[in-house]
């Protein structure tokens, strides 16, 4: 079983060691994880467009290639998730392949943006809104609801860890990230 | 033709004459425009996850019957587009729907990040890193590679606005929108 492993992690110093991390925990449950970092692609004289557009690419095809994804729906730079892990979630789930994610920030998407001081007002129809005057969608999930609602597991536990927030920095902790290769090998036997 | 209208402007107080607006512009061009709120969903007695997911399975279903798809990319709290925006754009690559983006806000999203004064330092490698120590991605693009590289046109004007810059709100003009209607009219006949 091959596993494409979605999230911002790719962003931090330390991006190679956390993707070996996970994919020896995908190992341990007999699966392959496919790390966005894994294609060794030639940059060398390519343009930035041009490059991007390689990784592009070369994501698509590990994705194509994956029997499941898992993704780290982790808040990214605001209360939401990372705009890549989005669209990679969106495209395994219009192929069907099953998605699995989880995030180490427990709180409602609604309450990560009153942490970050984004609700500027409640209107009439009791919604909370930005300082754009954006309504903040509240339907007690995570997460705007597309991509919440393309996990396979929607209400399982795997979303939350009770007493814990990840709002000062990513969390890097992979307990969360077990338990959905866990339930990925376990649906896909 | 059916279009489907991904963007954050659901999200506005007038989120429905915008939807109005922009299927007349459609309309003008011979095609539908799918705006996600024209299901007549009845969600009454529904649990907020139920609702949600009626959401999303009325929104899948609009893509799933377009043509194309257009997508508003604005910066949606912080220096990305909205995850749900994100995630409609790989749903509908997945499936080869022909992707036209627009954005009021030509800045490259590290010039974004920038403006927010999110660079909290440049690294040795000359990479801008946030509070977070996540790299800025920068690929001289508007946004994460993934959901720009979707695009059919990629380095069309009709990313670009020059002299303009909706940083301090959802810039609701259409002009972009009208841009890439004619794009997406045009290819499909």
């Amino acid at each position: 079983m091959k596993i494409y492993l979605a999230g911002p992690e790719v962003f931090l110093a330390e991006a190679r060691e956390i993707g070996e991390r996970k994919k020896q925990i995908c190992g341990k449950y007999g699966a392959v994880g496919h790390y966005p970092l894994d294609a060794a692609l030639d940059l060398a004289g390519l343009s930035p467009a041009e490059a991007a557009r390689l990784i592009f690419k070369a994501n698509i095809n590990a994705i194509d290639d994956s029997d499941a994804l898992i993704a780290n729906m982790a808040p990214f730079r605001g209360p939401g998730l990372d705009g890549g892990t989005a669209f990679e979630m969106g495209y395994a789930a219009a192929l069907g392949i099953p998605i699995y994610a989880y995030t180490n920030d427990p709180r409602s998407y609604l309450g990560r943006a009153r942490s970050l001081g984004l609700v500027a007002r409640v209107d009439e129809h009791g919604r909370s809104r930005d300082a754009q005057d954006l309504e903040i969608e509240d339907f007690g999930l995570i997460d705007n609801l597309m991509p919440v609602c393309s996990a396979k597991e929607l209400s399982k536990p795997m979303f939350w860890r009770a007493g814990t927030s990840a709002a000062e920095g990513l969390d890097t902790g992979l307990a969360m990230f077990e338990a959905a290769v866990q339930q990925a090998v376990h649906a896909f036997r």
